[in-house]
């Protein structure tokens, strides 16, 4: 079994509200920070996964994904596995 | 002016305490998921910026996170200035 390196980027699918994101914005300008547009906050998750290859890594990913790591309703996952085996 | 599409990872430091990744870890095995290691949670920030070159697009964005979206002391930030202009 290998180690495979995984970065899940977990982003609000468009058209759901992002406050935090909203906040960020809005507050640039008064910092002296012109012309920052669409400012969107979502979440990296790092880890490494055990699969006999990367195929078998994916799925598992994928499912995580759908079961635990994101809101399925609101929320889409980016999934990069990173090189092969380590 | 062009505007540059960015994405901003930022990623505790090494060593500082993850408890969101922690628990993440902790509960993967009740649910059916082994073989799940060293889960770190971080930010992706996503936005564009306006700027008249790539070069300036990116010291812009490092002072952006040097002084408002990280803190240098505990969190590292990773830039990735996609694409040229847009």
């Amino acid at each position: 079994m290998a180690q495979f390196p995984v970065l899940v980027e977990v982003t609000l699918r468009p058209g759901i509200a992002d406050p935090q994101g909203a906040t960020i914005e809005r507050a640039l300008p008064a910092l002296g920070f012109d012309g920052v547009d669409g400012v969107r906050v979502g979440k990296a998750i790092r880890f490494t996964v055990e699969a006999p290859d990367v195929e078998t890594a994916r799925s598992r990913v994928d499912d995580l994904c759908q079961r635990f790591l994101t809101n399925p309703v609101i929320e889409a996952a980016d999934i990069t596995i990173e090189g092969g085996a380590t």
